[in-house]
């Protein structure tokens, strides 16, 4: 395919060309079997061992220990903000959260209407521009879990160490999952939607360490229930089919790429050379984050004038360097370089970059 | 394709074969646009056509009428039975339940946890092989709705007449959906997964009357309220984007075909031979349901032994009628034959059960 373009979309977004041909190649008779697998029963032996393989290869690509289990679950990141305090917060519990930005305010309003929930650190007073340092981080007594949300993808900021607190943590990493290596012994869940780097929209992929799943509260629905889906591998209700399918294929292709660690060295790299072109633009192109904690995911850039930033988004979408605008809520450019873009999308937008500020003096 | 089967699985189930081609076809670069559509952002112009043409398909060819909006909700129907209580038994209220089987079980169990709930009709005693007659509900005062499942997809059974009582209807309609006409009227809400007539695994579509919009509780995580996603267009967080995608494009060719009417003649049609059938055998297979509460998609039969029904499934896979097994939790048969079956597929199955039985006397 000679028409493929740079997707710089914040999620969903670019996924690897060689997955999406061979799902395509794949889709209306699988393995021929003469039915597509989202015709199959999810019961059946074909799906099983489609589901299997995602699962074992969550486990091993993440480097997930065996003291913990993974879910695969509908309603995203966002459903988790509510079923978290709903499994975990019994009555004299408290949730703590940090409050970085726009996705960490969501988890924290859920969290408020299913639990004793507050806010340890709150990153308003810097415009959520930074992460705090372990001192800043306040937890009051029966604190449960202090949660994190591992990278904004708004706001563009991430943890670049995390916190050393006296509780576990629970990470929301949709926006950098399987971008960085995890310290598992710091946290008794991390989960994330797999829309960012692990495929199309539909679904959460929660790992749970399992001494948790013995004292959850059961006294919910089942949907909401972490016991029910990890005894029922699951598959207690219906999974989404397809997005478990395109989810093990992505995780395959990332193993033979050489992994999470090569993963998190062409963050690091991608993200560097962009952050470096930024700041020796003489001002031109401004990252209005801290230093220390530059998203490697979502790097946000501003340029002297909304009119210059309106220009550069038109331009950019000519060249075919698409969906650079930044999210509506703060304005601006936003690049998000998930695992699948190519260093050369990077090296694209850098030389395009180049172009339009000696053409575009401010 | 000459490999195509015949696919009775009960969901995840058989779908038009054009759909598929066609999602195919396009799968890798949508439209020219040198991007997947799952790769792109859902706020973007691509995919907002293509969820703004997939509600508007909804609302006509259900048949829905304007005081009725339509949600697209991940967590398929087994969320909603948290969900419409959660939103709707305000303190006071009641939830009234049909238990007609193994659904219906469900939706209360997880009902009693989030609401008020209570059982309106036992099918247990029948062995769920019908449902009430109007006379026969017991309704208590305080009562918001009565709950039924339209159609029991492991026993077989469905309602043939809506029951017409005096408080307003909840209909899991999982596994007859576009397969019937709705009376709205009767309705405050209609919902089911999309797993069997209308796309792969992973959603629910929920019909809600308008005004009960203006009196849900709000008290909860914001994924679980049904205002939210309704103020949002089912685009409060990142949406299913590849199964909203194949939804339009299965309601497009159920228009095409003739729409809600014609389904449901079909439906009839596909059923009663295969019923009338099983009548005729002389005993040899045998319909284990009342017959005024026949599914017209769930087909469930017993042959003379499980040694012969175990044989039976065995021969059937061999000519390519696949997937005919019985739920595990009632054994038998069960050839579930949704809108994309083909007659062809029946008539298939019908010979396959006339030269069986001749060959296998009981």
């Amino acid at each position: 395919m000679t028409n493929r373009k740079y997707n710089f979309s914040a999620g969903p977004c670019i996924l690897p060309l060689e997955v999406l041909q061979e799902a395509q190649q794949e889709f209306v008779d699988y393995q021929n079997t003469g039915m597509s697998l989202i015709e199959m029963s999810h019961r059946g032996k074909h799906f099983q061992a489609v589901a299997d393989e995602a699962m074992a290869l969550a486990m091993e690509v993440f480097g997930a220990p065996d003291d913990f289990t993974v879910l695969f679950l509908q309603g995203g990141a966002t459903l988790q903000f509510s079923v978290i305090p709903m499994n975990l917060l019994h009555t004299g519990l408290q949730g703590a959260y940090i409050n970085s930005g726009t996705w960490a305010k969501g988890a924290i309003a859920d969290g408020s209407m299913h639990g004793d929930v507050y806010t340890a650190w709150d990153g308003a007073d810097s415009q959520y521009t930074r992460m705090p340092n372990d001192d800043e981080i306040k937890l009051k007594p029966n604190t449960r879990y202090l949660h994190v949300t591992s990278n904004e993808t708004i706001g563009g900021i991430r943890f670049s160490k995390w916190p050393k607190v006296n509780v576990p943590l629970i990470g929301d990493m949709s926006s950098d999952y399987m971008s960085r290596s995890i310290p598992w012994d710091l946290f008794d869940i991390v989960y994330g939607g797999v829309q960012k780097n692990l495929g199309p929209a539909g679904m959460a992929v929660v790992f749970i360490r399992k001494s948790v799943l013995e004292n959850t509260n059961r006294e919910i629905g089942k949907y909401l229930r972490y016991d029910i889906h990890a005894k029922n591998g699951s598959m207690f209700n219906t999974p989404p089919v397809f997005t478990i399918y395109m989810l093990g294929k992505v995780l395959k292709w990332m193993k033979k790429e050489g992994g999470l660690n090569v993963m998190e060295r062409r963050a690091a790299e991608k993200s560097m050379a962009l952050y470096a072109f930024i700041d020796k633009s003489d001002g031109y192109y401004r990252s209005p984050v801290d230093h220390e904690c530059r998203s490697h995911m979502n790097v946000v850039f501003r340029l002297p004038s909304e009119d210059l930033e309106k220009k550069f988004l038109t331009e950019a979408e000519q060249i075919d360097l698409l969906q650079l605008k930044g999210h509506r809520s703060v304005g601006g450019c936003r690049a998000s370089i998930y695992n699948a873009m190519p260093v050369g999308g990077v090296t694209a937008l850098t030389n395009f970059m180049e172009t339009f500020r000696q053409a575009n003096p401010s």
